[in-house]
C-alpha cells in the first residue's frame, strides 16, 4: 500500500518529538501525532514545571538561612499563585519551543488521540482529530511513545480525586499551599513535592511500604537522604502501608500499619505517588497482535514490537521511566529504522532527584553488584570535607564510587549533595567509556568544586584519597 | 650523607600538601616547610575564601530578583564585615583540616622559611624558624611548592599600598564595601572580584589591556561574558593601558589609553590583578645551580630542576597558576621519584571562574587549534533553550566543544553559565580518554540538566542538535 509517510510517532513527550526529530534529521518523512499537548507529562506536567517549582522552594527556603552569607532581609513571603503561575509559563515557553522545532524540522503534527489497525507494511494509524472527525495514515514504521501515567490503587482509597486527594498533576496547580499534606510514596516524584512543599512551610510526611526512601537509590544514599529530609522537617513512615486513604469535609485521613501497630494520620492534602504504569490502553494493540505485559509493551533490543513495522520506546515500553531513557531508546530505535549506526544501547541511564539536597546515580548500586556476584572496591568522599562545599554552605551529602575489583572499571556511582544532577554526567560518561580507576584518577578536576569529590571518591576507593 | 626524610616539600599550598600526602601514602618519610599557613594563598587568601564572598553576593543579588521567583522579602542588606568574616571562617576551617591531615599521615610540619644550599643526595633544607633559630635538613629529595604571588607593575603606579590599592589579599578583607572601584585586569581574579563587588551594588570598571576580558577563555566566551557582566552593571575599558594610578586622600585616580585616547578615571579603591609570579626569591635557587626563566623554575616532564634531588611544582613551576595543576603535578612528581606509575601529565588543565554568570573551560580554544593547524567541527548549545535553564531561570551563556575533525575527538570546551564549574569535569575526563563524538553522542545526560547542554554542543558539532 502507498505509504504517506516514513515514520509516525504516537506521542509527543520527550521521548517521542527527540525521535520524530531524529528522524527527520535523517531524511526520514516524518509525522507525530498529540492528543493533548506537544511536550507530553514531562515538558508540561511533570520534569519541567517541577523544578521551576522546586527552584522558586528553594530561594525562599534560603531566605531563611540570610545570617549564614551575611545577609539580611525582612519579611519573607511567597505568592503561591504566581509561584504556579511561573511554572505554568514555563512548561508553555518549552512547548511552544517543541512547536517550532517540529515546523523546523518539517515534521507534520497531528492533533488527536492515535488508534492501531491492520496494515501493511505497518499497522495504519487511525487518528480521532481534536477538531473532529478522524484521519487514517499509513507509514511505513510507527512508533509507539504514548507515555505512562500515575499508577492509582482504588482498593486502599489511593485514588486521586483532583481535590483533596492529589496526583503529580493536581500537585503542580493548587490554588492554595496546604498547610498539612501526606505524600504516599518515597519515589522521586514523591521526594520532590514533599521537598517543595516543606519549603514553604507545610507540615509534610512521607509514607513508604519499602524498607526505605527513595527505594532505588542505593541503600546508603536512602538513609543519608532521609536523614537530611528530616532535618528539614519532612516526617517519614518507613515500611508503611496504607490500610486505606478517606476523604473528609476539607482534609485527608490515612490509616496505615507500620512494623504491626496501626497509625492513623490526618492532613489538608494527600497526594499519590505510587508509580508509573504504561498508557497502553485505547491503542488496538491488541487488534495489531502487540504484546502487553505489566503495563508495558514488550519490545526486543531496537524497540520492535514483533509486529512488522510497529515500535515502541520511553515510558510506555518499560522501566526506568525517565525522559532521557525515552528519547535515547527513541534516537536508538530510529537510527535502526534508517540504517544508521544505532545509538549504543548498553550506555548506563542516570537517574536524579531534585530534592534538597539533590540525589543522582548511574549505573550499579553495591546491593545490585553484589547480587551479580561483583567483587567490588567502594569509595565514599563527603562533601563536609570539600573545600568550595563548605565556602558555599552546601556541606550535606557525599559521594560513592563503585569499581569492579577484577577490571578496575567503574560500575556504579551515587551521590547526594548541591547540584550533583549537574555532575552526574562526567560518571555516565565515565561508565559509557567503560573508564577504569586509572583514567579517572589521572582526570584533572578543578579546584575549587564540588566535583573534586568525584575525583576523591574515585581515589578513596583505592585507598589514595587525598583530604580525609 | 644521612638523610633525615625522603621527601621534603617547601611550601604547603595545595599543591604542596596534597604532595606531601601522596609521598606519605607512597610510604615516604616527609616533611613539609611553610613559611606561612597551612594551605598557602589559595586555601588563606585565594580559591576558598573568595568562593565565600562570591556566594554571599550571589545569594545577595538574588535578593533583587525575587519576584521572578514569586517571592518577595523588604529591606535586604548585608553586613560587610559578617560576610568577610565567614569567608574567614571558612579558610581557617580548611587550614586546620590541613593541619589535621599532615598529622594523619605522619608528616612534619616545619613552620619556617626554606632555603636551599649545596647538599647530598638533594639540596640540603635550611629553615629559619618562625619560632626562633634554624634547622637545617637534608632529605633524598627536596620538592618546590613556593607558589606564585600578585604582579605589580611600580612604574605605572600598579603597586599595591594595601589601603587604597589593594591586591587580591586586601581586597579579600577590607572594613567596609567600596562605592566604587576600578579592577585593573580582567583575567579569574579581576573579574571575580568585580563580580562580588557589583553584587554588592559597589560601581565597578574593569580595565583590560588586551583586547578582549578574561583573555586566555576562547574568543566567543570572552564576547558573551564582557555582555553578561555589563548586564549586571559592570563597566569595562578594554585593549586599555594604565599610564598611571595615583593616590588622593581617599579614592585612587587612574590615567589610562585607549584606541588612541586618554581618559581619566577615580574611584575609591583599585585592585591590582595584572597577573602572578612566582615565589623564586630568597630560596638559595642560584646557589644549588636551578635555573629561573620569566619568574618560575625551568624544569623538565617530571618536575626536575636538572639539580639532582631538587624538583618545582605548581605555581612556581609556571602558568597555568591553578591548585588543582599544582596538586597533579606534585602527585605525579612524586609518583615519579616513589617509582610508582606516574600520574598522567597529558591530561588537560580545566580552568574556572566563579563570576556570574560562571566561565570554565578545558583543552584548547577554536583559534589555538586554528594556530596548531587542526581542522575542527565547532558545536554550539545556549542555555536560554535548555529546559533545566529555563526552570531555573538562569539562561544566560552556552556551551561550545571543539572537535578534530580528522579523528572525531573532542579537543576543547568552552562553557558560560551557571554551575559550568561543576559541569565542566565531564570534558575534562571526556579529552582525558581521548572521547570521540560518538563516545559522546551515546552517552546519556539525565533531563531535566543544564548538562544536556554539553550533549547538545557535541551533537551540533555535527549536525545533529536536537534542540535548535
Amino acid at each position: 500500500m502507498a505509504t504517506e509517510f516514513d515514520v509516525i510517532v504516537i506521542g509527543a513527550g520527550p521521548g517521542g518529538y527527540v525521535t520524530a526529530i531524529r528522524s527527520a534529521q535523517l531524511g526520514l518523512k516524518t509525522a507525530i501525532v498529540e492528543r493533548e499537548a506537544l511536550g507530553g507529562v514531562c515538558l508540561n506536567w511533570g520534569c519541567i514545571p517541577t523544578k521551576a517549582l522546586l527552584k522558586s522552594g528553594e530561594v525562599y527556603e534560603q531566605l531563611g538561612h540570610l545570617k549564614d552569607y551575611g545577609l539580611a532581609a525582612e519579611n519573607r513571603s511567597f505568592d503561591f499563585s504566581g509561584i504556579v503561575e511561573r511554572s505554568r509559563k514555563v512548561a508553555a515557553q518549552l512547548n511552544a519551543g517543541v512547536g517550532f522545532l517540529m515546523k523546523k524540522h518539517k515534521i507534520e503534527v497531528i492533533d488527536g488521540s492515535a488508534k492501531l489497525e491492520k496494515g501493511d507494511p505497518a499497522p495504519k494509524v487511525v487518528v480521532a482529530l481534536k477538531k473532529g472527525g478522524a484521519r487514517t495514515v499509513q507509514a511505513k514504521h510507527v512508533i509507539l511513545a504514548t507515555g505512562a501515567r500515575a499508577r492509582t490503587i482504588p482498593a486502599a482509597g489511593l485514588e486521586p480525586d483532583g481535590e483533596l486527594i492529589w496526583t503529580y498533576r493536581e500537585a503542580m496547580v493548587p490554588k492554595a499551599c496546604p498547610k498539612s499534606l501526606i505524600v504516599v510514596g518515597s519515589g522521586a516524584i514523591g521526594i520532590e513535592f514533599a521537598s517543595f512543599y516543606r519549603a514553604l512551610g507545610a507540615e509534610v510526611t512521607v509514607i513508604e511500604a519499602l524498607p526505605r526512601v527513595l527505594p532505588v537509590e542505593d541503600e546508603e544514599v536512602s538513609k543519608a537522604a532521609q536523614k537530611a529530609f528530616e532535618k528539614r522537617g519532612i516526617k517519614f513512615r518507613i515500611g508503611a502501608s496504607v490500610k486505606k486513604l478517606s476523604k473528609g469535609k476539607d482534609g485527608v485521613t490515612v490509616e496505615l500499619e507500620a512494623g504491626g501497630k496501626a497509625e492513623t494520620l490526618k492532613a489538608e492534602r494527600a497526594i499519590v505517588a505510587v508509580g508509573i504504569t504504561g498508557n497502553v490502553e485505547d491503542l488496538g494493540l491488541e487488534a495489531v497482535g502487540a504484546k502487553v505485559e505489566k503495563g508495558h509493551i514488550v519490545t526486543d533490543a531496537h524497540g520492535g514490537t514483533g509486529v512488522p513495522g510497529l515500535y515502541a520506546i520511553g515510558d510506555v515500553a518499560g522501566p526506568p521511566w525517565l525522559a532521557h531513557k525515552a528519547s535515547h531508546e527513541g534516537v536508538h530505535c530510529v537510527e535502526h529504522i534508517a540504517g544508521f549506526p544505532a545509538a549504543n544501547l548498553t550506555a548506563p541511564i542516570p537517574g536524579c532527584t531534585y530534592s534538597q539536597p539533590q540525589v543522582a546515580s548511574v549505573g550499579l548500586t553495591e546491593a545490585q553488584a553484589k547480587e551479580k556476584g561483583i567483587k567490588t572496591k567502594i569509595g565514599r568522599f563527603p562533601f563536609k570535607v570539600n573545600g568550595k562545599a563548605i565556602a558555599s554552605g552546601e556541606t550535606e551529602g557525599f559521594v560513592k564510587t563503585i569499581f569492579d575489583e577484577a577490571t578496575g572499571a567503574l560500575i556504579g556511582a551515587h551521590m547526594i549533595g548541591a547540584e550533583v544532577t549537574e555532575m552526574i554526567q562526567g560518571y555516565a560518561l565515565a561508565i559509557t567509556m567503560e573508564a577504569t580507576e586509572a583514567e579517572l584518577h589521572a582526570t584533572v578536576y578543578p579546584h575549587p568544586t564540588m566535583s573534586e569529590a568525584m575525583h576523591e571518591a574515585a581515589l578513596d576507593a583505592f585507598g589514595r584519597v587525598l583530604h580525609i
